[in-house]
């Protein structure tokens, strides 16, 4: 591979240790997005100023146990608090938005965005922090706003989601065009399309630097339009004209939901919409009219029995199979107001996002237990992506020209293989970055070039409390979740007797016909080796004691069965 | 949906107590696979007669923490111990062989199957059961062999192993055929096809059920050949003439491990065989002629260095991601003897198993950071299924023409979608049945219909130790995983007292900063609490004193976050 990437670049002889900004430079650092798919976020600035573009979380690994989920680390921010002039958000998906609530009380500057996207994070900042002053302000694709030294025009881009914009930000270097999420969707739902006519002026002033979605670098081709499930849509109300039709989708797909309630009106079906976000989003797009949505289709959850099956839709979030959404709760007969079966089908309009293929799988089984027909991923044109694959791509770089090119928004591999498009269509390898979060890129009028590291990564939210990535805390919840813990209490004397029997206590494990056994055993040696230690030169100490009281546990732990639980001790010292 | 299924048939009036078999009487009873994708196991008896077909284990849902397989239940076997006549076993797959070194030991019967399924049942009975005195008995596709009442005949099927077999079973009743896992590979890399003759043989003589493959009933058309594979290796070999090639594939699919031999010697290259069970089937397959290998090809792992990069091929396991697989190693720059660079190009000839697919896009993306040119699942002909495709699940059942036909080996979802396709090619939707594990499907010469479960689901095997599943014990280890652990030891005297500070240690905690706090805020919840219990009439007792301080310590605990640990208490009860 010929481009720039750190174990093939000699960038390792250039470092400093001084970070501040200088006169002449454009630093763009990724704090998040770059190497993962989620809490993206960039950071750009020159001189004294510094723009941040976007604030998303991601859902956390597998590993991550009990994690809500992961924001980026914004120590870097926090420490240039006073250059940072606002954040710029490109649309209102979780990914580019979810951390805001966490980051504003931090960094509390203005917040830019189309009017869905300011909706969308009004209404998350309103449940999240309720006591925070916000300074939301409504932007418009093809209008330019000025922050600091940077021009930026939002321009409208296609996405799965309305209202979603690109950047066009000009510095004094050049235009930097970071395309946001991206699809070139030739007939979108809302006869909004991505704005050609924005990406070619820019390329005709000069971009020095093109930030562009990987997402899709793995898929040949052109995405199709978001159109063809409204073609789904009619064929499946036509072939099920008798039967109750329920539908799950993501709920901040309005268009795909726009297409639902068209679809509806047009087979004279009511609407049921179920699900907290479901029912939030389409409150807050028929607001500020990014739905068209005749109230008098709406039929609350209550009302559903009123109506005949062939007179109705069901739209409903759970298209993850995620534990208590709509659509898992009806699949496993456990919905307050919706029993589905034989005269019930049921399609889900999304595919699973990498990490849910179990969720759903076991959602679609449970789905077809109860009697319906099920329409689902291995169908046909029941989902489309809302990022641009490889064809897309290509265009995008043949209009910009970019001087330099930075794929983002995409794990390790596509970050490569977006690297390797490039190249293809003619951008030099010299010219092509491939980043991590963290790493700076420093541009000036002459060369680009990677600094060192600032500080990134991620921080772990559990319920509303941070704390660290890659903690002990995590290393020990997987212990417990594997293998379990065996518990035991000492009561220990001034002369180092063991006063009382020892009390045990064990989680999590396989239960065993010989346990009393195994307990009696533990008692023994427990006891026996409380009474080597006393012989000691020096007598007990607590931390010793342990250690071998551990090993000791343990050794009897093997006999009885291969796993090896966390062993916990407790030692309670009393005067005697 | 027209076909037998439990929520739409009226078999709930259709009741009988007593399960012994009788005469004139077949049944077919799955004890797993129907419902799942593993753990094969059916028995069919035919009065006092009984044959268990497969005996597979399968790997754990994800919120099985720390279990190593499942096995399935097999109660219903021992409680009629004397009946069952033998295993017969299609083919060498985990899912169809893992369960042996657990069951043989309690159901001591021959276990007969051709000569590599046998040779890797051998290999794994002595790992895992050394002592056990096995009865293993080689059978040949197209030789009958009788068991009891039952005359069966094996016939070759194509599958992604080699020397696989369906099963066409002659009872009083008719034939029984069963598929095993198939494929109808027109061109198949050992020159065995799936054998036509036999199963239109069975067809002439009258097949009262047929049991089908469900595996890959979502997918259109026909699976290409395992013969495309060897394509891709020689473009792959030409196209990387100067590097180091990295294969990795299943350990089992000999026809790969085959064609990649057969590609390195065309292209003058040595061999390394790395991880222990690729080599233990090399080993095998080798031995016992299902694999055409040139030792003098073979390079030890520890003598890599010794040839230039051109020269040799490293083929290794891992291609699911697996943790201390040589992939995953290599691909973290831990492994041993090989460190991945530039000058290697690493290809996954196989796609993610179900649940696996994070972990194998994290050791791509690992891969790929090692600089090293990555092929995997999202690029062109790397992967083909052994199992066959509706259109080839259409012919099967077109040359059979079953009297009754029963979807077996997959998900629920599979299952019905086989039901339909075989109603689409003409069986009546009567005589199809959607079974789930422990059904009984009983077959007379007028009937066929379901009778009551017998006991199934499956037994957790964590090491070499047995439990139950769904127990208490995956429940504890689930909250220990997501919430970690709180424990606190007393120490109370014969009066109620109190005799020293409680002790407390956690577990699986977020860092927080307050944490001292913490304690000392619980310490006094504590001691409070003791104090009053104290008082009450009859003085302390142990039960109510420990739900009570869960309420209270709980308390204290959602005060420093939302998350709800465990909370584990230890008394210590001491005279004084």
């Amino acid at each position: 591979m010929a481009f720039q990437q750190k174990k093939t670049g000699n960038r390792s002889r250039w470092r400093r240790k001084n970070s501040r900004a200088r006169k002449d430079n454009l630093r763009f650092i990724p704090l998040g997005g770059l190497g993962e798919i989620g809490k993206n976020m960039f950071a750009l600035e020159y001189d004294r100023d510094i723009i941040v573009v976007d604030a998303g979380l991601m859902f956390p690994e597998d590993e991550m146990l009990g994690i809500d989920f992961v924001i980026p680390d914004t120590s870097y921010l926090e420490k240039n608090r006073d250059r940072v002039r606002a954040f710029v958000i490109t649309h209102g998906h979780e990914d580019h938005i979810g951390a805001l609530p966490f980051v504003l009380p931090k960094i509390d500057v203005p917040v830019y965005g189309t009017a869905l996207t300011i909706g969308l994070i009004e209404h998350k900042l309103e449940e999240a922090v309720p006591s925070y002053r916000r300074d939301l302000r409504e932007i418009h694709a093809g209008e330019l706003i000025e922050i600091g030294v940077f021009k930026i025009k939002p321009f409208a881009v296609c996405h799965s989601i309305p209202d979603g914009v690109g950047l066009a930000i000009d510095t004094p270097l050049g235009v930097v065009l970071h395309t946001g999420d991206i699809k070139l969707d030739t007939t979108p739902v809302d006869g909004r399309l991505t704005d050609f006519s924005a990406i070619s002026e820019a390329s005709r002033k000069g971009v020095i630097l093109m930030l562009s979605d990987s997402t899709n670098v793995e898929k040949e081709g052109f995405t199709p339009s978001e159109s063809i499930i409204g073609k789904t849509l009619e064929n499946l109300f036509r072939a099920n004209r008798t039967k109750r039709i329920v539908l799950s989708a993501f709920a901040s797909n309005l268009h795909r939901i726009q297409q639902i309630i068209n679809t509806a009106s047009k087979f004279n079906r009511k609407i049921t919409f179920l699900g907290r976000s479901m029912v939030g989003n389409v409150e807050i797009a028929s607001r500020l009219g990014y739905l068209q949505l005749d109230e008098k289709m709406v039929v609350p959850a209550t009302d559903i029995d009123r109506l005949p099956p062939n007179k109705l839709v069901i739209l409903t979030t759970g298209s993850q199979g995620e534990p208590f959404s709509g659509l898992v709760l009806m699949s496993r007969g456990q919905h307050r107001n919706i029993s589905l079966g034989s005269s019930d089908v049921v399609a889900v309009f999304a595919t699973p996002v990498p990490g849910n293929e179990k969720m759903v799988s076991n959602t679609i089984n449970h789905l077809f237990k109860c009697g319906c027909e099920v329409i689902y991923e291995k169908d046909r044109d029941i989902h489309v992506s809302g990022h641009a694959s490889r064809e897309e791509l290509k265009i995008l770089i043949n209009m910009v020209k970019p001087e330099y090119f930075v794929p983002v928004h995409g794990e390790y591999r596509h970050l490569v293989r977006h690297a390797q498009l490039a190249q293809e269509v003619g951008i030099p390898g010299k010219n092509i970055f491939l980043l991590e979060k963290g790493e700076v890129l420093s541009i000036t009028s002459k060369m680009a070039r990677v600094l060192p590291k600032v500080d990134s990564g991620g921080v772990l939210v559990d319920g509303m409390v941070l704390g660290e990535l890659e903690g002990s805390a995590m290393r020990e919840r997987r212990s417990l979740s594997e293998d379990g813990a065996m518990v035991v209490s000492l009561v220990i004397d001034g002369s180092g007797r063991l006063v009382s029997p020892p009390v045990f206590e064990s989680r999590g494990f396989i239960h065993m016909e010989d346990a009393h056994t195994l307990r009696e055993e533990l008692a023994d040696a427990v006891q026996r080796l409380v009474n080597e230690e006393k012989k000691r030169k020096g007598g007990i100490r607590e931390d010793s004691l342990k250690m071998r009281l551990m090993g000791r546990m343990g050794e009897v732990l093997r006999k009885y069965g291969r796993s090896r639980p966390i062993i916990i001790i407790l030692i309670n010292w009393i005067e005697k």
